[in-house]
């Protein structure tokens, strides 16, 4: 299915290695010398394709779909179209996410340093490292085993960068830390100044920002999105967290692990974000607050006070969202009613 | 009136070229002789200058206008002061637009790749293509005849750019075909990843992104904006569609020919945006909607169900317009009684 | 406190260099030959620390503080700690800039001009200017002195940029006229089209935008912020104004002195900001308002028409501060009672 101008494919697999990648069982028709060739979605899949059925909404396409295999949870597999073999779990999109890295794992790079590439001479390059045309890497630089800095990135004097990393094209990290197996994409600004003023006449005075930003392992972040770094602390990252495009967060921000930030976030100066939580599209929060571990912030939300734990707000200013639609649904029948 | 350290003005015109660029009648005085050197706003206009009026609002200022031209439609045409040449047409503004375009030309980019330019030996440039200092050009890039790369803009293997592009400095492009005439802007992130991940624990698993990003002829993309590439099909921006700064656009998003997506804007996956769509800045759509044709969608507005095709919808979440402002109203009303 | 890797750290300063440094006045436990070494937040400093207090909510931190020595006002004095020398002003904040400025000097820049710098034969830099590897600067650009180029920035033919600024790494400077002491953070981009088109059938005309954008002295502009050129006139910011990361300022927008413009913010074309008005975070204005003097404006607000000078205003649409509370108060009220 892919563009072979910019992806190349693995395999092909039997139903037997796709079952041990997906963590899944095999159910339904079988044939063991049968050879799937690549992942597609219901619609588009063929008899040696791979595909997967994880809502409800699409059942009516999985049982036309002409897929060769199929993961699915065990509640929906009786729906599957006769000849169809099974891939059966609990997580089919989770077991999808492995077969479809089976089918496309990371390209390994080759290690070198582009001739156009500017490396101080104290910086230390780990085995295997990658630095693309244009990429600068300032003094005392420590880049780890594996990691690939992109064309025209620019990594600033001491940043540590850890193993296996992935720096984008065009992006600038300074005053950082970074941990393993991160995915900064391009375009990505980590470590400038946070927007740290005491406001007053006759002008606003600049207060030097002095903090770092850790960012822990396996973090991804997406194109074009701003870290400011710490005002006297560090701004911080927790592990497994994913953020999107376009997200801006504040000097002293610190987000706890495996959360999602979805793109056009705004997260302000020193708000604490605990672990799992996930925050939808274009929503924001005001500074010095505590959003709880877990709790689910709906897209364009705006945050004026702490969340609790494992709560889910929406609305601006955010209430929880039971309340928000008992909200819309009130102000919609009495605005109907009044007929104003 | 262009500061000439930045702009070359071409000209001057005659009243009669000038009604032959805009497609627009003359009336009013007429000098055959004389020659306007530039476009000036009502206010600046000088009797060498021509001008234009497109909004009502500004009857006052075209009646004191000294510009020695101005389009204009028929309606407000009676307004103009004496002596001023009229060139009237229905569409002022439009007519305007080819006014400027012939007194500033795009300057003629000479051909050249820049010594400090990295060009991979497989890629394939047309003529007249020129590459800027810095600019990465990978593996089996093709560039169409007569496009620009600016400084430090990074081109992915495989991508393709056809004729007559402009692509601004610092850009970056992977996993993307361009249609022809496309205007980049500095700072655009196409075709990097998706936010694609198979949530839950013990951590959130990749799902590889294995699409592209189709841009077909005369789109032009903002500043600093996002476009993530497929996950498994396309993501597509239809011919003509306009894109401001900081628009995000997520993975598979379909949007039509001829749309107006103002800045910040945030459009999430697999969301179908028809034609001539347009959407006001700060607006953000959910995922997996339909828009339908030639809707209107308000600043800030939240979108979280399909929009029929040619309506008009505010608010967050978002309304019919009519609804919204019976909505505001009511609130108005009611809480100023309540005097709480 | 900060990391060595990246910060060197002035001083250390006896407390009457100090009280000189601050503008404060000594109070408290004095002992002349006492040396502090560095700020230090409340609940982190030690003996040889100077910190502050500026926020009533802190006092607890401040009674408990090991601090040597403290910025504090005269109403709050009396609660320090035995022991704590005082540095007693009435705005400990902005003493506090001053102090952590004298702590951390902006490092001294070593006039150079690095090998894989591109500087065009007609560029004029004065004197001690630094360009970074990667930078290009383009045709009769001219550079005032003390001033740094990070590196991969690209500054566009004709730009004039004042003395003892700092452009950040990445980004692009065009068609713009930049004063003194301007900090401008990595990724912005100053000076593209603006989103100028003459909408209709067949196709959307581009309209030539032959502007600037004049920065004046002593603004900071942060990470990834994008800045349209004027379309006839000028795009404006004013002197001493702050602009935070990600913000999108359109076409021929006028920003007055000593503004606040938080993250994400989002202001139309043609609109007008007063002198010391202050935006909140992810809010944005229609174009073509007035927003007078000393306006706030509070976060996510949405402005749909002109705001007074010194008013307060949020919400979407925004309106008075106390009517927002007074709306939201009365449709949670409502909402309540109906139990819907």
């Amino acid at each position: 299915m892919a563009d072979p101008r910019f992806y190349a494919v693995a395999g092909p697999f039997s139903l037997e290695e796709l079952a041990t990648i997906a963590k899944a069982k095999v159910s339904g028709r079988t044939d063991p010398t049968h050879r799937f060739v690549d992942v597609a979605p219901l619609d588009d899949a063929g008899p040696d394709h791979v595909s997967f059925l994880d809502n409800r909404l699409y059942k009516d396409e999985f049982a036309a779909s002409q897929a060769g295999a199929c993961l699915v949870s065990p509640a929906l597999a009786d729906r599957a179209p006769a000849g169809m073999a099974l891939l059966v779990t609990p997580e089919p999109y989770r077991a999808f996410a492995r077969v479809a890295q089976a089918f496309y794992p990371s390209p390994p790079a080759a290690s070198s340093i582009a001739p156009r590439a500017t490396v101080d001479a104290s910086a230390r390059l780990g085995e295997g490292v990658r630095v693309e045309a244009g990429a600068v890497i300032g003094p005392k630089v420590e880049i780890g085993r594996g990691s690939i800095i992109g064309p025209n990135a620019v990594i600033g004097a001491g940043v540590t960068i850890g193993e296996e990393c992935w720096i984008g094209s065009g992006t600038t990290l300074a005053y950082c830390v970074i941990g393993a197996r991160a995915i900064i994409h391009p375009g990505v600004r980590i470590g400038h100044d946070g927007f740290g003023f005491a406001l007053g006449a006759p002008s606003h005075l600049k207060v030097p920002q002095v903090g770092r930003v850790v960012i822990e392992d396996d973090v991804e972040i997406g194109a074009n999105t701003t870290i400011d770094r710490g005002s006297m602390a560090d701004t911080r990252i927790g592990a497994g967290t994913k953020i999107d495009n376009l997200v801006q967060i504040a000097h002293n921000v610190q987000i706890g692990r495996g959360c999602i930030i979805v793109a056009q976030v705004g997260i302000s100066g020193s708000t604490r974000i605990g672990d799992f939580v996930m925050m939808g599209g274009q929503s924001g929060v005001a500074g010095h607050l505590d959003i709880g571990r877990g709790a689910r912030v709906g897209a364009q939300a705006g945050i004026m006070r702490d969340v609790p734990a494992g709560t889910t707000v929406i609305g601006s200013p955010a209430v929880p969202v039971k309340e928000f639609w008992r909200q819309v649904a009130t102000l919609t029948n009495i605005s109907r009613r009044s007929g104003s």
